[in-house]
This record gives structure tokens, sequence and C-alpha cells, in this order.
């Protein structure tokens, strides 16, 4: 070969066993296997005994006999906020009352002061920790919703710390407007008139800041209704942006139908979750994303209703929930974990939902949450046995290397 | 200052808050606080502004604000072995029933014949991972119990490599002989003569050998009765061995009271523990050692009588359990905040679990597990706003740096 040969390839992975997710084949496994990447994308992968010799590749690693799989996918969390709760987790357990601890100005608005308070670069120093918590597990696409401002600027300020992130940080974000997440202080008793604001002023000056990549509500009896929700979603189609919903968690307020009527990509938690949801959610493609952390953290018993979400096909995702309040977890492992544990999946729908099914719940299943010819070469290589062993280990990480658009990380 | 000066100290840390967990002030906490070691021991620690400014230091560290505690303490671990069972995890979510699994050779004995068979490098290099997974939060004293290998060759190279473990790596090793773990397939129908062996032939060539610190057995329906537990006590204590015990884990079966007749240093589990056996407890000084993992990972739901332990002021401790049927749980801060989830157990008491009680139940509460003078110089600094953010956190590891014996690790 002559140094005027162009190189076919950028980076080839050799001696790697390869669990590509590709639907309808278990893990996809293909052992001793190879994949090829050029521009960021994946070119080729395959068996690595069906290599050509005659590629050119630029750089060539050998994976020692490492497990590759997609990169995992976090698509719900609330990872962006300022302050500390953990004060309040400690007085619960020495047996301060919730009243007690809201009273002394605990609970969601402890973080809502925090998070109006701090700068833009407090608040992205504040999430960073965090978000490399997640990173150093293999993930490379991360959702990232607003909820915590619950004012135009504030909100403004969390997703523009999350935009950041996806810029400064090897990772794909995508940002959700959760602006009815509660009611402000400011708004006590006027629920329907701070409705009002989330779905018109506000929405439309974040969206005009272009940082809007889906919108967001929590739907239940200590939330907002229904009605406020759809209120919520029918401005979110007036800017064609996706829907998602926060259903069904602590009772059944039938939003996972609702969410569905507007072709959302998802609706999260789920555990009251009624057939008739599971139907609506089956028909429009919806996701089923559950998060065990809150389960796990809230000591909730009533567990999603997982062998009808089966029966009817609907795709179950996972992921981690991250937020101070109900789920301080930043590790996709463990909710992995947590979900064969908690919730009897097995380990290939663990690590199907944070891949495949994640990157549907955010509308990147053409671009990544799979290893396939054409997606981003977003990776993570495991120094593991079997696939299987990434949801059975409890607070272990075999993360070997990341791979993110093609750049090692 | 002349250069034949001596230096009074090695390293002194400042800038540090100090949680010196020393009995009955809370966390002990020192803030804005310094803290000296010299040969490996702490030689000082106070406030910052009490510093003399005249002493002579080799190395100074500035903390940067970052919190110190005692270096972590697992007291409670079946770390060595060899073998992967997340087939069975895998197996059994798929619906396999736990008969089928054990007719394939799964179960324990599954992880004895894969113990059996591997040479000691390879049980050492297999269990390294899993050992360093707990030094990376903070981990410097770790006990390790046989009982994989159930023959006396085994279980010496069990505890050989446990010993080489202490030797390689920065952590304080204790070892436990289990040796009635469970029967070896060969014992089949003749467990009285396995605890002959066990108590006889067995521990007198693994204590000529200096392989054991300390013995424990498993008293349970499935296990050893009591006077099979009794036998190998009291071959324990004719050389002079301090006792252990699993204990009242699936049902009472009062081991805990036999445990502390014999002045055990801890009774383990202990979900099904009787006011009886707390008592006897409280009289002989024996550590409550709670493991939420195992609990966690069998979905158990009966839980360890914790207001009459604190009550009788028995001391608690937390471990890890780590191992691979029951528990594969390699973080001990994971496993803090489950004690507080699941059993809900304070930040303050998880923390001190993991510290101070935990060196008790290994007898080496005049060693570590506390910060004072005259201690080994363990302790690991983290970037937390409070002690309390240790329990709080799920999957999330905020340790800087670790000191084991003096020096940074
Ligand atoms: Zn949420
Ligand atoms: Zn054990």
């Amino acid at each position: 070969m002559t140094s005027n040969v162009q190189p076919e390839w950028d980076d080839l992975w050799i001696n790697v066993h390869l669990a590509t997710l590709v639907s309808g084949e278990g893990y996809g496994e293909i052992r001793n296997g190879a994949i090829a990447t050029k521009n960021g994308r994946i070119v080729w992968l395959g068996k690595q005994s069906e290599l050509l010799e005659k590629v050119q590749v630029k750089r060539q690693h050998d994976g020692q006999g490492c497990w590759l799989t997609p990169g995992l996918i976090d698509c719900h969390t609330h990872i962006v906020y300022a302050g500390n709760r953990s004060n309040e987790f400690e007085a619960r357990l020495n047996g301060v009352p919730y009243e007690e601890i809201a009273r002394q100005g605990g609970g969601i608005v402890s973080t809502v002061h925090a998070t109006r308070k701090a700068t833009e670069t407090e608040l992205f120093e504040a999430s960073l920790p965090r978000v490399q918590a997640l990173l150093n597990e293999g993930v490379t696409t991360l959702e990232i919703k607003s909820g915590y401002g619950l004012d135009t600027e504030t909100e403004a300020k969390m997703l523009s710390v999350a935009r950041r992130i996806g810029m400064q940080c090897p990772v794909r974000v995508k940002t959700t407007f959760l602006g009815a997440h509660a009611v402000p202080p400011e708004f006590k008793g006027r629920t329907d008139d701070y409705i009002n604001l989330v779905a018109h002023d506000m929405l439309d000056a974040l969206v005009a800041e272009g940082l809007v990549d889906a919108v967001d509500a929590f739907c239940e009896g200590i939330g907002f209704t229904r009605e406020q929700t759809e209120r919520v979603f029918r401005a979110a189609k007036q800017h064609n942006l996706p829907v998602k919903l926060h259903a069904e968690q602590l009772s059944d307020q039938d939003g996972s139908a609702l969410v569905a009527q507007y072709q959302g990509l998802s609706a999260d938690h789920l555990e009251y979750l009624s057939e008739q949801g599971i139907h609506a959610m089956a028909k429009s493609g919806t996701v089923a994303v559950l998060l065990p952390g809150a389960f796990y953290y809230l000591r909730e018993t009533r567990l999603p209703p997982m062998d009808k979400l089966r029966e009817h096909g609907v795709p179950i995702a996972l992921a981690t929930d991250c937020n101070p309040g109900t789920s301080p977890l930043t590790s996709l492992l463990l909710t992995m974990n947590m979900a064969c544990t908690l919730f009897r999946m097995t380990p290939l729908e663990a690590l199907t939902g944070v891949t495949r099914t994640a990157a549907q719940a955010l509308g990147l299943h053409q671009e990544t949450g799979t290893l396939q010819i054409g997606h981003s070469a977003d990776f993570a290589l495991w120094r593991i046995d079997r696939p299987g062993d990434l949801a059975y280990a409890i607070g272990f990480n075999p993360r070997v290397a990341t791979v993110f658009k093609g750049q090692i990380i």
C-alpha cells in the first residue's frame, strides 16, 4: 500500500463480542466480532472472520475479548438542579414528619429556590459530577428536564445548562420542558393561571431560544389534572414538539391514554397504569419508561403491570429519574439491577430498556440505541463474561471504554 | 529552621471537615479541621485554628473543604470466589424454576466447583476487580470469608488469596474460616461427619498455616444446626479464635444467643432475631451486622428488629455480604443507602455501621474505624456538603482520596 491510498474506515475494533440489541434477536449477539466506524457512524459490523483484509483503517483497537454494547441512554432525568436535600432525607429518618420539613421550606420548593438563586455556571458545575457519574457507566445519550425553575427565566437557565452539558461533555443531550412539574409558590391557589403561563408565554419564549426538544408534565392527584395537562400538550403540538408524561405513579389519572392520544414518545412511572392505558399506548407506539429508582427510594409496593405491558407489546424503557427528592440515583447499571430485582424484568429487557427502547422514548431510534450500520458510533466496551452481567452485579462498573460519535472518550 | 531539624509529623491535612465517628458525639464533627499522621498513625487532629505553627511537617495537603471520615470497613464478605452466576440470575428471571437450576449444577455448588478448579492466581485475579470496586469507595479494611472450598485444600487456597489481597492491595484484610458454610456434595447425607472434619482436621491445618483470624458458620434450617455450630465454636475456642455467625436470616434458630454465649464478635443478618437473642448480644457486646444487600436481592420483607436493637444498645454494623448467589454487591456506599431506605436506619447509624461498629465486628476497634490519636491513619476524603450525603446518594461515589496506614493511595 502506498501513502496516497485513502483509508476506508476511521476506527476498527476487533476481538470483541457484540450485543447489537437489534430488535427481535435477543441480545443480537455476534461473538468474536468486529465493528468499524467512519465519520462518527457505524460503517461495518459482523464476525471478525468475515472482515475483508483489503480494507484500509486509520486506527485498529484490540477489544481483548470484551463485550461491546450500544452506548447507554438515560431517557428520564432531572439531573440539572442546585441545592442538596440530604438534610431532608436525614431528618425524615430521624423521625421529623414530612409536614414539619415542608414548613421549614423543604421539599421541591427548596430545590426551586436553590435553582433560581444559582447562576448558570453554578448550576452547570453542581450538575456536572452527576452527569459524570452516568458517563462513567457508558452513557452516551441523556435526557434532561427542566421543572425546578417554574418561571421563564429559570426554566431557560436550566435548559441552557442542559444544552451546555451536551456541548461540553461527550454526550448527546435531549431537553424536555417540564414547566408543569409543580405549582410555584407565587401561583399558590392559581394553578390554572400558572398552566396558562406555562402553555403560552413560557413555552413560546423557550422555543424561540431553541431550548426545547420535547414537552412533559406531571399528571397526578398532587400534580396537574388531565385537563391542565392537555392544555400543555395542545400548546406543544402547535410548536410541533413531541410530548411525554409523568403518569400513573401514585394513582391512575388515565394520563397514559392522554399522552398516547397525542402520539407521545413516552409515559413514565406507570405503577398504576390500567389495561385501557396499555391498549392506548400499544396503539400509538408510546414507550413505557419505568423508573425503579423512585419505586425503591419511596418504598412503593405497587408494581407496574409488567405482564400486560409485555402481552400488548408496549416497548419498555428504563431510566434513573435522577432527582434530589425521590430518586437521587446516578447509576443506570444499578437501575438495570433494580428493574430485574424489583420489577422482575429480565436482564435482556433491562439492557434493551437502556439502549434501543430508551432511544425510542427520545425519538432517537434511527440514530442510536442499537449497533447497526448507519447509526451513530455510540458504544460501550465492558469487561464481562456475558451481557446479562450488566444487570446482575450491584454497584459494580465493568466499563473499559466508551465511544461517542466515533470518538474514544 | 535548619536542615537538621527532624520533622515532627509526616503528613498534615488542612482545610478539611472531620467526621471522627468517635462514640457518643453524633458524627464527631470538627469543621475547619486538620489531621496529622506519623509512621502510619494519627498523631494529631482538631480545629485547624488550634494548629501550632512551630510543628515540622514533611508533606502538607490541602483538603479543599472536603469531608474526611475514617476509612470504610466491609466486615462481612465472601468476595473471593471463582465462576459467575449471572446465568442463574437470568434463568430465574426467565422463569426457570430453582429446582431446575439446581439440577443443572447451579446454586452454591457451582461456585464450589469453580473455586476448587481455579488456581490460586486465577482466584486472586477473579476477585481483584471486586476488591478494587470496594477500594474505589474508600474501603481500607475488609473481612473475607472462606466457604466455597469445603475441603481443606480449597479453603486454604481461598484464605491464602485473602491474605494475598491484604499484602498486594492497600487494604487491611481479616480472614474468617467458614468451612461450615454448606455441606459439600461428597458429604451429602453425612453432615455430622463433615462438621467433624471442619472442626478438627480442617481448622487445625488452616490455623497451622496462619490463615485464620476468626471462625464463622451458617446456622439455619437449610444450613447447620445449633449443635453442629457449637461444635465448630468449641474448636475455635480451643485455638483461641473469635467466632461470628450467620444467624436468624431465614428463621429463628437462636444462633445469636449461641454466638453471644461464646463472646462472639458478631451475629450477622438477623431478620428473625428474637428479643432473647438481643438481650444475649447486648450482654456479650456482640455486634449486629446487618446485610441489606441480601435483603434487597432476595426481596425479603421481614425487617431486622431495629427498634429493639437500638433500645438495648446493641452495636449495629453494615456490610455488603458480597457473594455470587444472594448479594453480588460491591458498594459499601450503596449498602449504606439500602440500610437507610430499606431498614430505616439513619445516615449516622449507616456511617457508624461501616466505620466504628464494623471495626468492632472485626475486633479492630482499637486500631481503626474512628479518627483518634493513636489509631491507624486510615481515612477517606469526600467531596460532599455533609456526612449524611454518603448515605443519601444512590450509585454516586464522591471519594477524592484514600489514605491507608498514612499512605495516600
Ligand atoms: Zn421524573
Ligand atoms: Zn454471608
